[in-house]
Protein backbone atom coordinates (compact mmCIF):
# COMPACT_ATOMS: atom_id res chain seq x y z
CA UNK A 1 0.00 0.00 0.00
CA UNK A 2 2.63 2.66 1.07
CA UNK A 3 5.34 1.62 -1.17
CA UNK A 4 5.63 0.02 -4.57
CA UNK A 5 8.18 -2.26 -5.49
CA UNK A 6 9.07 -2.83 -8.76
CA UNK A 7 11.56 -5.90 -9.83
CA UNK A 8 13.38 -7.02 -12.51
CA UNK A 9 13.19 -10.74 -12.49
CA UNK A 10 14.88 -13.35 -15.07
CA UNK A 11 13.48 -16.39 -16.16
CA UNK A 12 15.39 -18.78 -13.73
CA UNK A 13 13.55 -16.23 -11.03
CA UNK A 14 16.63 -14.51 -9.89
CA UNK A 15 16.07 -10.57 -9.17
CA UNK A 16 18.37 -9.10 -11.12
CA UNK A 17 17.43 -5.42 -9.87
CA UNK A 18 14.41 -3.74 -7.90
CA UNK A 19 13.19 -0.16 -7.36
CA UNK A 20 10.87 0.87 -4.73
CA UNK A 21 8.28 4.45 -5.14
CA UNK A 22 6.24 6.03 -3.00
CA UNK A 23 2.60 4.68 -3.96
CA UNK A 24 0.71 8.15 -3.03
CA UNK A 25 -2.27 6.61 -3.75
CA UNK A 26 -3.86 10.31 -2.89
CA UNK A 27 -3.05 11.12 -5.89
CA UNK A 28 -5.73 8.87 -7.75
CA UNK A 29 -5.14 5.48 -9.71
CA UNK A 30 -4.48 6.98 -13.03
CA UNK A 31 -1.70 9.11 -11.59
CA UNK A 32 -0.08 5.96 -9.62
CA UNK A 33 -0.36 4.00 -12.51
CA UNK A 34 1.41 6.41 -14.47
CA UNK A 35 4.13 6.83 -12.21
CA UNK A 36 4.40 3.02 -11.64
CA UNK A 37 5.01 2.34 -15.46
CA UNK A 38 7.33 5.39 -15.82
CA UNK A 39 9.60 3.38 -13.22
CA UNK A 40 9.35 0.27 -14.98
CA UNK A 41 10.82 2.00 -17.88
CA UNK A 42 13.73 3.46 -15.89
CA UNK A 43 14.68 0.29 -14.04
CA UNK A 44 14.79 -1.20 -17.38
CA UNK A 45 16.47 1.24 -19.16
CA UNK A 46 18.84 1.92 -15.91
CA UNK A 47 19.73 -2.08 -16.21
CA UNK A 48 20.23 -1.60 -20.03
CA UNK A 49 16.87 -4.54 -20.97
CA UNK A 50 15.22 -3.45 -24.03
CA UNK A 51 11.68 -3.37 -23.95
CA UNK A 52 11.50 -6.31 -26.64
CA UNK A 53 13.55 -8.58 -24.08
CA UNK A 54 10.91 -8.58 -21.43
CA UNK A 55 8.16 -10.91 -21.42
CA UNK A 56 5.81 -9.43 -19.26
CA UNK A 57 5.29 -7.51 -16.46
CA UNK A 58 3.22 -9.33 -13.50
CA UNK A 59 1.11 -6.56 -11.05
CA UNK A 60 0.48 -8.03 -6.87
CA UNK A 61 -2.14 -5.53 -5.58
CA UNK A 62 -3.40 -4.71 -2.17
CA UNK A 63 -6.71 -5.77 -2.73
CA UNK A 64 -9.50 -8.04 -4.67
CA UNK A 65 -8.88 -7.92 -8.60
CA UNK A 66 -10.25 -10.01 -11.35
CA UNK A 67 -7.78 -11.57 -13.59
CA UNK A 68 -9.87 -12.19 -16.04
CA UNK A 69 -10.60 -8.57 -17.04
CA UNK A 70 -7.38 -6.99 -15.29
CA UNK A 71 -9.34 -5.03 -13.11
CA UNK A 72 -8.89 -4.20 -9.70
CA UNK A 73 -12.27 -4.66 -8.52
CA UNK A 74 -11.50 -3.22 -4.87
CA UNK A 75 -8.64 -2.15 -2.73
CA UNK A 76 -9.10 -0.92 0.79
CA UNK A 77 -5.34 -0.02 0.96
CA UNK A 78 -5.66 2.25 -1.87
CA UNK A 79 -8.69 3.07 -1.85
CA UNK A 80 -9.72 1.86 -5.44
CA UNK A 81 -12.14 1.05 -6.80
CA UNK A 82 -13.01 -0.84 -10.48
CA UNK A 83 -9.52 0.30 -12.02
CA UNK A 84 -9.04 -1.21 -14.90
CA UNK A 85 -5.45 -1.75 -14.17
CA UNK A 86 -3.80 -3.83 -16.67
CA UNK A 87 -5.85 -1.55 -19.78
CA UNK A 88 -3.79 1.53 -18.08
CA UNK A 89 -0.39 0.13 -17.36
CA UNK A 90 -0.49 -0.80 -21.02
CA UNK A 91 -0.28 2.57 -22.50
CA UNK A 92 3.33 2.70 -20.91
CA UNK A 93 4.29 -0.83 -21.16
CA UNK A 94 3.22 -2.80 -24.62
CA UNK A 95 3.87 -6.34 -23.23
CA UNK A 96 1.56 -8.83 -21.70
CA UNK A 97 0.52 -7.51 -17.95
CA UNK A 98 -0.95 -10.26 -15.91
CA UNK A 99 -2.65 -9.07 -12.10
CA UNK A 100 -3.59 -10.60 -8.95
CA UNK A 101 -4.02 -9.83 -5.18
CA UNK A 102 -0.63 -9.48 -3.38
CA UNK A 103 -0.75 -12.04 -0.80
CA UNK A 104 -0.84 -14.83 -3.75
CA UNK A 105 1.49 -13.10 -5.28
CA UNK A 106 4.11 -13.82 -2.57
CA UNK A 107 3.03 -17.44 -2.55
CA UNK A 108 3.27 -17.96 -6.02
CA UNK A 109 6.46 -16.50 -5.35
CA UNK A 110 8.15 -18.69 -2.21
CA UNK A 111 6.18 -21.58 -4.96
CA UNK A 112 8.41 -20.57 -7.56
CA UNK A 113 11.68 -20.13 -5.99
CA UNK A 114 11.56 -19.90 -2.09
CA UNK A 115 10.97 -22.46 0.19
CA UNK A 116 8.30 -23.84 -1.25
CA UNK A 117 10.07 -24.28 -4.68
CA UNK A 118 9.80 -27.73 -4.38
CA UNK A 119 6.07 -27.83 -4.17
CA UNK A 120 3.27 -27.30 -6.49
CA UNK A 121 0.67 -27.48 -3.92
CA UNK A 122 1.63 -24.66 -1.54
CA UNK A 123 -0.19 -23.05 1.22
CA UNK A 124 1.04 -19.63 2.82
CA UNK A 125 0.04 -18.02 5.97
CA UNK A 126 1.13 -14.51 6.59
CA UNK A 127 0.94 -13.34 10.00
CA UNK A 128 0.92 -9.67 10.39
CA UNK A 129 -1.36 -7.22 10.92
CA UNK A 130 -4.11 -9.78 9.72
CA UNK A 131 -4.05 -12.96 8.87
CA UNK A 132 -3.51 -13.79 5.21
CA UNK A 133 -3.04 -16.59 2.89
CA UNK A 134 -2.30 -17.53 -0.59
CA UNK A 135 -3.25 -20.87 -2.23
CA UNK A 136 -1.19 -22.45 -5.07
CA UNK A 137 -2.71 -25.31 -6.42
CA UNK A 138 -0.93 -27.49 -9.31
CA UNK A 139 1.81 -24.83 -9.38
CA UNK A 140 -0.90 -21.73 -9.86
CA UNK A 141 -2.61 -18.88 -7.52
CA UNK A 142 -5.99 -20.55 -6.47
CA UNK A 143 -8.37 -17.59 -5.71
CA UNK A 144 -11.14 -19.41 -4.83
CA UNK A 145 -14.69 -18.59 -6.67
CA UNK A 146 -15.66 -14.81 -7.79
CA UNK A 147 -12.40 -13.67 -6.39
CA UNK A 148 -14.04 -13.31 -3.19
CA UNK A 149 -12.66 -16.41 -1.57
CA UNK A 150 -9.89 -17.91 0.45
CA UNK A 151 -9.94 -15.92 3.11
CA UNK A 152 -8.12 -18.21 5.85
CA UNK A 153 -7.64 -15.74 8.48
CA UNK A 154 -11.70 -15.38 8.62
CA UNK A 155 -12.17 -19.20 9.62
CA UNK A 156 -13.54 -19.18 13.24
CA UNK A 157 -11.87 -21.27 15.31
CA UNK A 158 -13.32 -20.52 18.65
CA UNK A 159 -17.14 -20.06 18.68
CA UNK A 160 -18.15 -16.67 19.95
CA UNK A 161 -14.79 -15.94 20.70
CA UNK A 162 -12.73 -12.98 20.11
CA UNK A 163 -14.48 -10.06 18.14
CA UNK A 164 -12.99 -10.34 14.53
CA UNK A 165 -12.26 -7.22 11.78
CA UNK A 166 -15.08 -9.08 9.95
CA UNK A 167 -17.34 -8.81 12.15
CA UNK A 168 -17.60 -12.24 13.38
CA UNK A 169 -16.08 -13.57 16.19
CA UNK A 170 -13.55 -16.13 16.79
CA UNK A 171 -12.01 -16.24 13.71
CA UNK A 172 -8.29 -17.45 13.54
CA UNK A 173 -7.06 -13.51 12.76
CA UNK A 174 -8.39 -12.26 16.08
CA UNK A 175 -6.07 -14.52 17.81
CA UNK A 176 -2.84 -15.14 14.99
CA UNK A 177 -2.10 -11.42 14.12
CA UNK A 178 0.14 -8.98 15.44
CA UNK A 179 -2.70 -6.90 16.33
CA UNK A 180 -4.23 -9.80 18.50
CA UNK A 181 -0.81 -10.43 20.30
CA UNK A 182 -0.50 -6.93 20.77
CA UNK A 183 -3.98 -6.67 22.35
CA UNK A 184 -3.82 -9.45 24.84
CA UNK A 185 -0.42 -8.28 25.88
CA UNK A 186 -2.18 -5.30 26.86
CA UNK A 187 -4.19 -6.95 28.99
CA UNK A 188 -2.29 -9.98 30.21
CA UNK A 189 1.09 -7.73 30.33
CA UNK A 190 -0.32 -4.32 31.18
CA UNK A 191 1.33 -2.98 28.02
CA UNK A 192 0.93 -3.29 24.45
CA UNK A 193 3.99 -4.96 23.20
CA UNK A 194 5.17 -6.54 20.31
CA UNK A 195 5.23 -9.85 18.69
CA UNK A 196 8.58 -10.35 19.04
CA UNK A 197 8.71 -8.63 22.58
CA UNK A 198 6.50 -11.33 23.65
CA UNK A 199 7.98 -14.01 22.56
CA UNK A 200 11.61 -13.20 23.85
CA UNK A 201 9.81 -11.96 27.30
CA UNK A 202 8.70 -15.98 27.21
CA UNK A 203 11.92 -16.96 25.70
CA UNK A 204 13.38 -15.22 29.57
CA UNK A 205 10.77 -17.42 31.54
CA UNK A 206 8.03 -14.74 31.98
CA UNK A 207 5.36 -17.08 32.78
CA UNK A 208 2.50 -14.67 31.83
CA UNK A 209 4.42 -14.12 28.02
CA UNK A 210 5.00 -18.47 27.86
CA UNK A 211 1.12 -18.43 28.43
CA UNK A 212 -0.06 -15.80 25.79
CA UNK A 213 2.67 -17.54 23.73
CA UNK A 214 1.51 -21.29 24.22
CA UNK A 215 -1.97 -19.69 23.81
CA UNK A 216 -0.82 -18.28 20.17
CA UNK A 217 0.63 -21.50 18.71
CA UNK A 218 -2.39 -23.49 20.09
CA UNK A 219 -4.56 -21.71 17.68
CA UNK A 220 -2.58 -20.69 15.31
CA UNK A 221 -1.93 -24.60 14.91
CA UNK A 222 -5.90 -25.04 15.28
CA UNK A 223 -5.81 -23.41 12.12
CA UNK A 224 -3.36 -24.90 10.38
CA UNK A 225 -4.67 -28.24 10.71
CA UNK A 226 -7.99 -27.24 9.57
CA UNK A 227 -6.63 -25.92 6.30
CA UNK A 228 -4.10 -28.91 5.72
CA UNK A 229 -7.43 -30.86 6.37
CA UNK A 230 -9.53 -29.06 3.74
CA UNK A 231 -6.02 -28.84 1.28
CA UNK A 232 -3.45 -31.11 1.94
CA UNK A 233 -0.92 -29.16 0.85
CA UNK A 234 2.58 -30.26 0.28
CA UNK A 235 4.29 -27.67 2.08
CA UNK A 236 2.47 -25.13 4.62
CA UNK A 237 4.58 -21.66 4.82
CA UNK A 238 4.60 -19.14 7.53
CA UNK A 239 5.43 -15.54 6.22
CA UNK A 240 4.69 -12.11 7.61
CA UNK A 241 7.02 -10.29 11.03
CA UNK A 242 6.08 -13.52 13.71
CA UNK A 243 6.80 -15.69 11.41
CA UNK A 244 10.45 -14.42 12.32
CA UNK A 245 10.31 -16.39 15.66
CA UNK A 246 11.17 -19.67 13.37
CA UNK A 247 11.43 -22.89 15.21
CA UNK A 248 10.10 -21.73 18.53
CA UNK A 249 6.65 -21.51 16.48
CA UNK A 250 7.11 -24.25 13.57
CA UNK A 251 8.07 -27.23 16.07
CA UNK A 252 5.02 -27.30 18.75
CA UNK A 253 3.07 -26.68 15.42
CA UNK A 254 4.47 -29.47 13.58
CA UNK A 255 3.85 -31.97 16.50
CA UNK A 256 -0.04 -30.42 16.34
CA UNK A 257 -0.13 -31.41 12.51
CA UNK A 258 0.91 -35.11 13.34
CA UNK A 259 -1.75 -35.65 16.14
CA UNK A 260 -4.26 -33.36 14.80
CA UNK A 261 -3.93 -33.71 11.29
CA UNK A 262 -7.34 -35.94 9.74
CA UNK A 263 -5.40 -39.61 9.57
CA UNK A 264 -2.41 -38.66 11.40
CA UNK A 265 0.63 -40.18 10.64
CA UNK A 266 -1.05 -42.10 8.27
CA UNK A 267 -1.81 -39.31 5.74
CA UNK A 268 0.64 -37.37 4.30
CA UNK A 269 1.95 -34.27 6.18
CA UNK A 270 2.92 -31.11 4.22
CA UNK A 271 6.23 -29.80 5.16
CA UNK A 272 5.79 -26.85 7.60
CA UNK A 273 8.37 -23.78 6.83
CA UNK A 274 9.09 -20.55 7.35
CA UNK A 275 8.64 -18.09 4.15
CA UNK A 276 12.18 -17.32 2.96
CA UNK A 277 12.14 -14.95 -0.04
CA UNK A 278 10.70 -11.85 2.65
CA UNK A 279 9.93 -8.67 0.37
CA UNK A 280 11.20 -10.44 -2.85
CA UNK A 281 8.29 -13.24 -2.76
CA UNK A 282 5.64 -10.71 -4.07
CA UNK A 283 7.71 -9.76 -6.93
CA UNK A 284 9.28 -12.58 -7.87
CA UNK A 285 5.99 -13.67 -7.47
CA UNK A 286 4.15 -11.09 -9.73
CA UNK A 287 6.57 -12.37 -12.35
CA UNK A 288 5.59 -15.70 -12.28
CA UNK A 289 1.98 -14.71 -13.58
CA UNK A 290 3.25 -14.02 -16.98
CA UNK B 1 -20.51 -49.36 1.80
CA UNK B 2 -23.61 -52.12 2.61
CA UNK B 3 -25.14 -51.72 -0.93
CA UNK B 4 -23.72 -51.04 -4.66
CA UNK B 5 -25.83 -48.88 -6.47
CA UNK B 6 -25.93 -49.13 -10.59
CA UNK B 7 -26.89 -47.06 -12.64
CA UNK B 8 -27.51 -46.41 -16.45
CA UNK B 9 -26.99 -42.68 -17.37
CA UNK B 10 -27.49 -41.16 -20.56
CA UNK B 11 -25.43 -38.15 -22.48
CA UNK B 12 -28.50 -36.21 -20.88
CA UNK B 13 -27.70 -36.88 -17.63
CA UNK B 14 -30.98 -39.06 -17.45
CA UNK B 15 -30.61 -41.89 -15.08
CA UNK B 16 -32.44 -44.41 -17.43
CA UNK B 17 -32.24 -47.88 -14.91
CA UNK B 18 -30.81 -49.10 -12.10
CA UNK B 19 -30.16 -51.74 -10.10
CA UNK B 20 -28.45 -52.75 -6.21
CA UNK B 21 -26.83 -55.37 -5.29
CA UNK B 22 -25.43 -55.91 -1.89
CA UNK B 23 -21.38 -55.19 -1.37
CA UNK B 24 -20.58 -58.09 0.59
CA UNK B 25 -17.50 -56.72 1.53
CA UNK B 26 -16.55 -60.07 3.24
CA UNK B 27 -15.99 -61.98 0.12
CA UNK B 28 -12.91 -59.59 -0.64
CA UNK B 29 -12.11 -57.32 -3.40
CA UNK B 30 -12.10 -59.50 -6.31
CA UNK B 31 -15.33 -60.91 -5.07
CA UNK B 32 -17.01 -57.56 -4.88
CA UNK B 33 -15.64 -56.35 -8.15
CA UNK B 34 -16.61 -59.53 -10.15
CA UNK B 35 -20.21 -59.46 -9.12
CA UNK B 36 -20.08 -55.86 -9.84
CA UNK B 37 -18.99 -56.47 -13.19
CA UNK B 38 -21.76 -58.75 -14.29
CA UNK B 39 -23.93 -56.56 -12.46
CA UNK B 40 -23.44 -54.31 -14.62
CA UNK B 41 -23.42 -56.30 -17.56
CA UNK B 42 -26.49 -57.95 -16.56
CA UNK B 43 -28.27 -54.27 -17.11
CA UNK B 44 -27.01 -53.26 -20.09
CA UNK B 45 -28.42 -56.66 -21.38
CA UNK B 46 -31.74 -56.10 -19.20
CA UNK B 47 -31.86 -52.45 -21.17
CA UNK B 48 -30.73 -54.26 -24.46
CA UNK B 49 -27.42 -51.36 -24.87
CA UNK B 50 -24.66 -52.92 -26.56
CA UNK B 51 -21.13 -52.70 -24.89
CA UNK B 52 -20.25 -50.39 -27.82
CA UNK B 53 -22.89 -47.48 -26.82
CA UNK B 54 -21.29 -47.76 -23.54
CA UNK B 55 -18.75 -44.32 -23.27
CA UNK B 56 -17.09 -45.79 -20.06
CA UNK B 57 -17.97 -46.59 -16.41
CA UNK B 58 -17.18 -44.41 -13.24
CA UNK B 59 -17.57 -45.79 -9.65
CA UNK B 60 -17.68 -44.26 -6.19
CA UNK B 61 -15.98 -45.57 -3.67
CA UNK B 62 -16.80 -45.26 0.09
CA UNK B 63 -12.98 -44.53 0.43
CA UNK B 64 -9.78 -42.49 -0.23
CA UNK B 65 -8.95 -43.22 -4.01
CA UNK B 66 -6.35 -42.20 -6.10
CA UNK B 67 -7.95 -41.20 -9.72
CA UNK B 68 -4.48 -41.02 -11.58
CA UNK B 69 -3.78 -44.98 -10.75
CA UNK B 70 -7.72 -46.36 -10.60
CA UNK B 71 -6.77 -47.55 -7.04
CA UNK B 72 -8.47 -47.61 -3.92
CA UNK B 73 -5.89 -46.52 -1.46
CA UNK B 74 -8.23 -46.85 1.32
CA UNK B 75 -11.56 -47.91 2.20
CA UNK B 76 -12.78 -48.60 6.19
CA UNK B 77 -16.27 -49.30 5.33
CA UNK B 78 -15.46 -51.94 2.79
CA UNK B 79 -12.27 -52.97 4.79
CA UNK B 80 -10.01 -52.55 1.19
CA UNK B 81 -6.36 -51.32 1.20
CA UNK B 82 -4.77 -50.77 -2.17
CA UNK B 83 -6.91 -52.59 -4.72
CA UNK B 84 -6.24 -51.64 -8.26
CA UNK B 85 -10.32 -51.09 -8.66
CA UNK B 86 -9.67 -50.04 -12.23
CA UNK B 87 -7.77 -52.89 -13.19
CA UNK B 88 -9.57 -55.44 -12.09
CA UNK B 89 -12.93 -54.23 -13.07
CA UNK B 90 -11.77 -53.82 -16.66
CA UNK B 91 -11.30 -57.85 -16.75
CA UNK B 92 -15.81 -57.39 -17.05
CA UNK B 93 -16.22 -53.89 -18.82
CA UNK B 94 -13.98 -53.17 -21.53
CA UNK B 95 -14.88 -49.30 -21.56
CA UNK B 96 -12.79 -46.35 -20.02
CA UNK B 97 -13.03 -46.81 -15.80
CA UNK B 98 -12.84 -43.62 -13.93
CA UNK B 99 -13.38 -43.74 -9.58
CA UNK B 100 -14.01 -40.86 -7.20
CA UNK B 101 -14.67 -40.96 -3.81
CA UNK B 102 -18.36 -41.60 -3.39
CA UNK B 103 -19.25 -37.97 -1.65
CA UNK B 104 -17.63 -36.43 -4.28
CA UNK B 105 -19.26 -38.39 -7.27
CA UNK B 106 -22.05 -37.03 -5.27
CA UNK B 107 -21.55 -33.43 -5.17
CA UNK B 108 -20.63 -34.07 -8.79
CA UNK B 109 -23.83 -34.96 -9.38
CA UNK B 110 -25.76 -32.41 -8.11
CA UNK B 111 -23.87 -29.87 -9.61
CA UNK B 112 -24.11 -31.82 -13.41
CA UNK B 113 -27.90 -32.55 -12.65
CA UNK B 114 -29.06 -31.68 -9.57
CA UNK B 115 -29.40 -28.44 -7.35
CA UNK B 116 -26.54 -26.78 -8.67
CA UNK B 117 -27.06 -27.54 -12.57
CA UNK B 118 -26.49 -24.03 -12.86
CA UNK B 119 -22.93 -23.46 -11.24
CA UNK B 120 -19.48 -24.95 -11.93
CA UNK B 121 -18.27 -24.34 -8.66
CA UNK B 122 -19.86 -25.97 -6.01
CA UNK B 123 -19.82 -27.06 -2.20
CA UNK B 124 -22.14 -29.84 -0.72
CA UNK B 125 -21.93 -30.92 2.63
CA UNK B 126 -23.43 -34.48 3.74
CA UNK B 127 -24.96 -34.21 7.18
CA UNK B 128 -25.32 -37.97 8.24
CA UNK B 129 -23.31 -40.14 10.41
CA UNK B 130 -20.26 -38.04 9.69
CA UNK B 131 -20.42 -34.79 8.10
CA UNK B 132 -18.60 -35.26 4.54
CA UNK B 133 -17.96 -32.60 1.79
CA UNK B 134 -17.59 -33.03 -1.88
CA UNK B 135 -16.21 -29.81 -3.28
CA UNK B 136 -16.63 -28.91 -7.43
CA UNK B 137 -13.98 -26.12 -9.18
CA UNK B 138 -14.83 -25.32 -12.85
CA UNK B 139 -17.20 -28.10 -13.40
CA UNK B 140 -14.46 -30.97 -11.66
CA UNK B 141 -13.87 -32.65 -8.24
CA UNK B 142 -11.54 -30.64 -6.19
CA UNK B 143 -10.62 -33.73 -3.80
CA UNK B 144 -7.17 -31.86 -1.99
CA UNK B 145 -3.72 -32.54 -2.78
CA UNK B 146 -2.31 -35.47 -2.72
CA UNK B 147 -5.66 -37.84 -1.64
CA UNK B 148 -5.98 -37.06 1.64
CA UNK B 149 -8.20 -33.71 1.81
CA UNK B 150 -10.91 -31.96 1.35
CA UNK B 151 -11.91 -32.95 5.36
CA UNK B 152 -14.38 -30.34 5.54
CA UNK B 153 -16.15 -31.74 8.47
CA UNK B 154 -12.65 -31.81 10.56
CA UNK B 155 -12.13 -28.20 10.88
CA UNK B 156 -12.48 -26.82 14.25
CA UNK B 157 -14.67 -24.64 15.21
CA UNK B 158 -14.88 -24.78 19.09
CA UNK B 159 -11.86 -24.94 20.20
CA UNK B 160 -11.09 -27.67 22.86
CA UNK B 161 -14.73 -28.45 22.57
CA UNK B 162 -16.90 -31.73 21.67
CA UNK B 163 -14.52 -34.70 21.17
CA UNK B 164 -14.79 -35.67 17.40
CA UNK B 165 -13.83 -38.95 16.16
CA UNK B 166 -11.14 -37.63 14.30
CA UNK B 167 -9.01 -37.15 17.54
CA UNK B 168 -9.51 -33.73 17.70
CA UNK B 169 -11.76 -31.53 19.95
CA UNK B 170 -14.65 -29.24 18.47
CA UNK B 171 -15.09 -30.53 14.79
CA UNK B 172 -18.10 -29.57 12.74
CA UNK B 173 -18.64 -33.08 12.63
CA UNK B 174 -18.73 -33.15 16.53
CA UNK B 175 -21.81 -30.78 16.10
CA UNK B 176 -23.71 -31.41 12.65
CA UNK B 177 -23.35 -34.79 12.09
CA UNK B 178 -26.83 -37.04 13.33
CA UNK B 179 -24.59 -38.62 15.70
CA UNK B 180 -23.81 -35.34 17.34
CA UNK B 181 -27.68 -34.54 17.56
CA UNK B 182 -28.60 -38.11 18.87
CA UNK B 183 -25.57 -37.40 21.74
CA UNK B 184 -27.11 -34.18 22.27
CA UNK B 185 -30.86 -35.46 22.91
CA UNK B 186 -29.25 -38.04 24.88
CA UNK B 187 -27.64 -35.79 27.23
CA UNK B 188 -30.52 -32.58 27.10
CA UNK B 189 -33.52 -35.02 26.07
CA UNK B 190 -32.95 -37.81 28.60
CA UNK B 191 -33.65 -40.23 25.40
CA UNK B 192 -31.50 -41.13 22.17
CA UNK B 193 -33.42 -38.92 19.60
CA UNK B 194 -33.06 -39.01 15.91
CA UNK B 195 -32.62 -35.72 14.44
CA UNK B 196 -35.92 -35.56 12.48
CA UNK B 197 -37.34 -36.44 16.00
CA UNK B 198 -35.80 -33.57 17.39
CA UNK B 199 -36.55 -30.54 14.70
CA UNK B 200 -40.39 -32.18 15.14
CA UNK B 201 -40.25 -31.64 18.83
CA UNK B 202 -38.32 -28.27 18.67
CA UNK B 203 -41.25 -26.92 16.59
CA UNK B 204 -43.76 -28.37 17.91
CA UNK B 205 -42.73 -25.95 21.04
CA UNK B 206 -40.70 -27.75 23.08
CA UNK B 207 -38.32 -25.44 24.85
CA UNK B 208 -35.14 -27.92 25.06
CA UNK B 209 -35.71 -29.06 21.90
CA UNK B 210 -35.29 -25.40 20.57
CA UNK B 211 -32.49 -25.30 22.21
CA UNK B 212 -30.65 -27.94 20.70
CA UNK B 213 -31.92 -26.67 17.02
CA UNK B 214 -30.92 -23.36 17.75
CA UNK B 215 -27.65 -24.59 19.02
CA UNK B 216 -27.12 -26.91 15.52
CA UNK B 217 -27.88 -24.46 13.35
CA UNK B 218 -25.64 -21.92 14.58
CA UNK B 219 -22.88 -24.61 14.81
CA UNK B 220 -23.43 -25.35 11.72
CA UNK B 221 -24.19 -22.01 10.20
CA UNK B 222 -20.24 -21.19 11.49
CA UNK B 223 -19.02 -24.17 9.51
CA UNK B 224 -20.54 -23.14 6.18
CA UNK B 225 -19.27 -19.38 6.54
CA UNK B 226 -15.77 -20.61 6.90
CA UNK B 227 -16.42 -22.74 3.92
CA UNK B 228 -17.64 -20.16 1.95
CA UNK B 229 -14.61 -17.31 3.05
CA UNK B 230 -12.48 -20.24 2.08
CA UNK B 231 -13.91 -21.28 -1.27
CA UNK B 232 -16.73 -18.81 -1.98
CA UNK B 233 -18.56 -21.07 -4.48
CA UNK B 234 -21.63 -20.48 -6.16
CA UNK B 235 -23.95 -22.96 -5.02
CA UNK B 236 -23.61 -24.47 -1.23
CA UNK B 237 -26.08 -27.44 -1.00
CA UNK B 238 -26.55 -29.52 2.16
CA UNK B 239 -27.22 -33.10 2.26
CA UNK B 240 -28.15 -36.23 3.88
CA UNK B 241 -30.72 -37.11 6.11
CA UNK B 242 -30.80 -34.23 8.45
CA UNK B 243 -31.06 -32.04 4.74
CA UNK B 244 -34.58 -32.71 4.52
CA UNK B 245 -35.31 -30.15 7.00
CA UNK B 246 -35.26 -27.81 4.32
CA UNK B 247 -36.15 -24.06 5.06
CA UNK B 248 -36.15 -24.82 9.14
CA UNK B 249 -32.46 -25.08 8.44
CA UNK B 250 -32.22 -23.46 5.44
CA UNK B 251 -33.28 -19.75 6.27
CA UNK B 252 -31.35 -18.88 9.20
CA UNK B 253 -28.51 -20.45 7.41
CA UNK B 254 -28.69 -17.79 4.75
CA UNK B 255 -28.92 -14.89 7.59
CA UNK B 256 -25.65 -16.00 8.86
CA UNK B 257 -23.84 -16.69 5.51
CA UNK B 258 -25.21 -13.00 4.50
CA UNK B 259 -24.38 -11.36 8.13
CA UNK B 260 -21.04 -13.51 8.82
CA UNK B 261 -19.61 -14.39 5.41
CA UNK B 262 -16.15 -11.82 4.71
CA UNK B 263 -17.50 -8.50 2.54
CA UNK B 264 -20.89 -9.42 3.83
CA UNK B 265 -23.50 -8.64 1.18
CA UNK B 266 -21.09 -7.15 -0.32
CA UNK B 267 -18.93 -10.33 -1.70
CA UNK B 268 -21.11 -12.52 -3.81
CA UNK B 269 -22.99 -15.24 -1.68
CA UNK B 270 -23.74 -18.69 -2.98
CA UNK B 271 -27.40 -20.14 -3.30
CA UNK B 272 -27.77 -22.42 -0.31
CA UNK B 273 -30.15 -25.26 -1.36
CA UNK B 274 -30.68 -28.40 -0.30
CA UNK B 275 -29.41 -31.45 -2.44
CA UNK B 276 -32.18 -32.79 -4.51
CA UNK B 277 -31.26 -35.43 -6.32
CA UNK B 278 -30.84 -38.12 -3.55
CA UNK B 279 -29.49 -41.54 -4.11
CA UNK B 280 -29.28 -41.11 -7.64
CA UNK B 281 -26.19 -38.20 -7.26
CA UNK B 282 -23.56 -40.23 -6.63
CA UNK B 283 -24.50 -42.63 -9.95
CA UNK B 284 -25.11 -39.73 -12.03
CA UNK B 285 -21.62 -37.84 -10.45
CA UNK B 286 -20.09 -41.25 -11.13
CA UNK B 287 -21.53 -41.14 -14.81
CA UNK B 288 -19.98 -37.59 -15.19
CA UNK B 289 -16.20 -38.86 -14.77
CA UNK B 290 -16.34 -40.14 -17.92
Amino acid sequence: GTDTKIGLVDVNQKLLASAVIPTEAGTGAEAVIKRIGEAVLALLDREKIPMDQCIGVGVGVPGTVNRKTGTVVYSNNIAWEQVPLVQLLSVYLPVPIQIANDADCAALGEAASGAARDYQDVVMLTLGTGVGGGIILDGKIYEGGRMGGCELGHMVIVENGEPCTCGRRGCLEAYASATALRKVSEKKLGKTMEPDEIFWLAGEGDEIAKEIVADYISKLGTGIVNIINIFRPQALLLGGGIAAQGEVLLAPIREMVKTGCFGGIHGELPEIRTAELGNRAGMIGAANLV
